[in-house]
């Protein structure tokens, strides 16, 4: 049941970036082997396997759906968090700019977001749009009340993710969507809801969401899938074209297996997500426990009430977060100081502690360490054991 | 080594449509299996488990490099042909557009290429611009006189692809390229190479390419992947924004284990070119002999020299072709009328054939047969007597 991270490595390795990379699930793995095997026809054939394997996706969708409490053709396959997110963002401006041809297209985010929300606001900034940002408390949560007065009316969407990739605050989206709709029907509530998949509840009417992002890479699914949920009233402007797959707006040939993969890994998630928390909050309070007792100057980044049971976020200001990484992974453990989907650029800074304090000082000394659902209680000990022997040098 | 195509089904089935999706041969699956289980991790994370994932991911790209006999850094990995196809040309547009301020911006292409190319084209024509589409002869094979004759000092970038989808004629692409090259040395040349893969040459060089998009789907590889074959010269906008993954262009959490399959799967279509070719061109010519032997009116659709060896594409005036496609299924065939990429829409007729004969006689009453890697002598015999109970009635 259990996979052995790196078993072909000698030495036991233990995995604490589960925000950053999940697992395929082994239940999901044979729910896709079939898809990856024998059924290996194009959904779009007009024959008996073309058939079996629209039947799949067409089933996926309905799981998919179902565990949004949605409409399946509000589920729109993806090739992931990324592109979904694009989607949405892109989407509404050209949909904005080049159908509805508004002058004035204004849109409210937080500083806190992903990077593909961030790049995807920066580009169509350069293509005219306006982007007002919405900056978190200390704590890490954004004050929903700042992103009511940030909407205007002309603002056509708003977009704040569920749970933070790196500090895991949860953002109180139901009062966000709740107050944005108030203030401007119009406008649209996005969020980007990657990190909440398996902790979270995703009931898009509960979140007063008209689209949401989910990766299946972060809940134990496939990498390379992802959905994109959009409320049947809403029309975007395609990003990609060809076939008209996924209702048109995600042209090319179906990842059968992946679309698979991801309802298999989303009904799972669903279903150990009571469990789960529990078990991961009670390791996570554990490690906590133990590492004030003996570094008591440890600072949490983030509130720690609203925030995925499996994310811990610590500074030691003066660490050198980057290094104590490489001294945690030459002892076996995998963890990581900022978002891996920043290290390719040249900035090993986080901008999502920076925000927080508005001063450097933990932004280049924090390590993120994310639990999940192959987490043991040996390798907790083991952690805490290496932790105090890199933070106390 | 071979797959059962749908094993579970009692009555044996034969898979006549590798032009649509061709198995995952055994071999890439054993590749990928690795990255699908214990080797998940994110390929930029810093600890060793993303340093091994990041490892994977630029030796597969040398391999494709390889192959392709281009650089490293030339090779983008995408989510599929798809999305390689609207890079080049949206990216080439919005580049030409947003960055260089053009304002004459045309593009050359086909009127027989893949939705992704004109569906592309259509989407960049409505925000102004200009695209001549150069129809093929007869034959089904694009005069390189008659590009070169539509290439015009403001071309931006020439689009044809290798080989047609439906009728599986081969393009002179190296012809095209030197021509275009010559008349405007500033114009790229981009090629959809989708169906190519497993038996042209993909030298990018002598192709005269600066940009070529391959399909892993095609070439007995994951569904899901693609390459962008990307000259060093060349600048396109992106299309997707986030965390800046292949060199920018493609942000998204790398899919290791599709970049993986993509490119063992490469390297054995090319391995296998040779021998592949002549025993499928063999099948292919007691196929067509025997057809014809008893249905002597057969037409067939597309030149049969400069034509892909597994491709067959036959009209029988008057033939309701997705009646026979059915009528095929139901007798265990499983091959298609039209291209699959375009059965969602309403129009089942073949856009293909039809620019061919310039009226729709054939494009309604035609068939591709296409054999690939698992095609057996047995069923090329039961292909050709159902063929010809169908034909017949």
């Amino acid at each position: 049941m259990f996979w052995n991270f790196r078993r072909t490595t000698a030495k036991k390795r233990a995995y604490f970036d589960y925000a950053s990379a999940t697992p395929l699930d082994p239940r999901v793995l044979k729910a896709m082997m079939p898809w990856l095997k024998t059924e290996f026809a194009n959904a779009s054939a007009l024959y008996k396997e073309g058939v079996v394997a629209r039947k799949a996706i067409e089933e996926a969708r309905r799981s998919v759906a179902h565990g949004l409490q949605s409409k399946p053709e509000e589920i729109i396959f993806t090739s992931g968090g990324t592109e979904a997110n694009n989607m949405a963002i892109l989407g509404t401006y050209l949909h904005c700019r080049d159908v509805l041809k508004k002058e004035r297209i204004h849109f409210v985010t937080t500083s806190i977001e992903h990077s593909s929300v961030l790049e995807a606001f920066e580009h169509i900034r350069g293509l005219g749009a306006k982007v007002t940002y919405v900056s978190p408390e200390e704590n890490g949560i954004v004050d929903a009340k700042k992103v009511e007065e940030a909407v205007r009316p002309e603002t056509v969407l708003v977009s704040v993710m569920y749970a933070n990739n790196e500090i895991g605050t949860v953002q109180p989206i139901r009062d966000i969507g709740r107050l944005v709709k108030a203030k401007n029907p119009d406008a649209l509530f996005h969020s980007d809801a990657c990190q909440a998949g398996s902790y979270l509840t995703l009931l898009v009417n509960d979140l007063y969401v008209d689209l949401l992002t989910l990766d299946a890479s972060k809940i134990y699914g496939p990498k390379g899938t992802g959905v994109l949920f959009k409320k049947r009233s809403v029309t975007l402007q395609s990003i990609v074209f060809g076939g008209g797959q996924e209702a048109g707006l995600r042209s090319g040939t179906e990842h059968v297996a992946g679309i698979v993969g991801f309802a298999k890994a989303l009904t799972i998630a669903q279903s150990v997500k009571k469990e789960e928390t529990r078990r991961i909050m009670n390791f996570r309070s554990r490690i906590l426990h133990e590492l004030l007792s003996k570094v008591p100057e440890l600072k949490i980044n983030g509130d720690m009430e609203q925030r995925l049971p499996n994310n811990l976020n610590i500074c030691l200001v003066g660490l050198d977060a980057e290094y104590a990484v490489l001294r945690m992974d030459a002892l076996g453990y995998a963890l990581s100081s900022v978002t891996s989907c920043r290290t390719l650029s040249e900035d090993s800074s986080s901008y999502v502690i920076e925000e927080l304090y508005k001063d450097a000082s933990c932004s280049k000394s924090s390590l993120r360490i994310t639990l999940g659902r192959f987490t043991t209680e040996k390798e907790i000990q083991g952690l805490v054991e290496a932790l105090l022997t890199v933070l106390k040098r």
